[in-house]
Formats: C-alpha cells, sequence, structure tokens
C-alpha cells in the first residue's frame, strides 16, 4: 500500500465519518487507489470512470487556455454529489448524498 | 436561428448581464449553438470542449448506475468557474469570475 501523510490518513478518515457521506477515494493520476473508504468493488468502478473523466475535463479547461487549470469538479446527480480536488499528487474525491451540507465536505477535500 | 422561449431569452439575458458573468452559453444536445452571449470564436471553442465533456461526464454517471442522471456540473479552474445545467432540450452553461457569488448564477442556470 502506497504510504500517504498521516495527516492525509487523518483527513480521510474524518471526511468517511461524516454523515452523507457515502464515500472517500484518493488515487494517484494513473487512476491507482491510494486510500478508499468504499468496498473494493465500487472503488475499482469509480476509479475506472472517473480518473479518465478527471483527464478529460483538464485537458478541456487547458486546450481553452494554457494558463489556466482544473483545481476542482463538482458533479451533482439525482442521487448523490460527487467532489473532485485534482491535485498534483493526488486526485482526491467523495461522494456525498445530496441533502447533505456540502460545504463541510468541500472544504475537508481540498486539503486532503 | 432556433427559436426559444422568451423566458430562457430574457433569463440568458439577466444571467450574461451579472458582474463577473464572463459569458453564457446555450447549446443543444449536439453540441450546436442555440444563444450565446459570447462572441463567436470564444463560443465555438466553448462548445468544442464542453459538448463532448458534458456527454462523457452523463455517461460517467450513468455506467456507475443507470437509474442516476447528471444534474449539474461545476468546474472550478485557476482563472474561472463553469457551470453547465444539462436538462432535456439544452445544455445550458455560464463562465463566472471566481471571486464573484456563485449561488445566484447557479441558481439563475437551472432555472434556464
Amino acid at each position: 500500500m502506497i504510504s500517504v501523510s498521516a495527516e492525509m490518513e487523518e483527513t480521510i478518515k474524518r471526511i468517511s465519518g461524516r454523515k452523507g457521506v457515502k464515500g472517500v477515494l484518493v488515487m494517484n493520476h494513473a487512476g491507482q487507489t491510494i486510500r478508499t473508504s468504499m468496498d473494493p468493488e465500487l472503488t475499482k468502478q469509480y476509479a475506472l470512470q472517473y480518473s479518465p473523466l478527471v483527464k478529460q475535463t483538464q485537458t478541456t479547461v487547458s486546450t481553452l487556455d494554457e494558463e489556466n487549470d482544473l483545481t476542482f469538479l463538482r458533479i451533482r446527480t439525482k442521487k448523490h454529489e460527487v467532489m473532485i480536488a485534482p491535485s498534483k499528487l493526488w486526485v482526491s474525491g467523495g461522494v456525498e448524498d445530496k441533502c447533505m451540507g456540502r460545504h463541510g465536505l468541500t472544504k475537508s477535500i481540498l486539503h486532503a
């Protein structure tokens, strides 16, 4: 298992324990799972689907303006909300029920 | 020019007049521009880049859960924020400077 800082372990634990949070997933840019609070199958599916989507979004942003960069991606669906914070090293994401207060989770993910 | 309701015309006018809003673009699902407040070249670029991204996001969501649907997409970048509300007929999007109050724009786009 790839090591992560104690601070990130703590953040993942805190976020995944929040009411309404269905899962937290940290991947590297190759889509490999670094940490997850979801079951293996769901983790595999989310990584498989969201890793290329994050890449395409980053490409979309930089194609329109080379000096611009994706900092946060929020995908609201009928059933829940997925929040993704790409950074140089990781891509951290959280899945939350729609009715929960999102801002808290957004802040947490941004500082994962 | 494809006709849209007077209400949508009014909404586009109102949103694009808001402080900090850099542009509003309404496309159909084929990526053709229905209305835009941006110049033709920027409109073409945004439609070209964001139309496939919206499709891939919709596919990502429905692949993970056939009964789920994308309702809103928010892409925050270093320079601005793009908010996209896909509906059965249109894909409505707004580009806003990051420092502006986003909630107002989000509400407006959702009801475009």
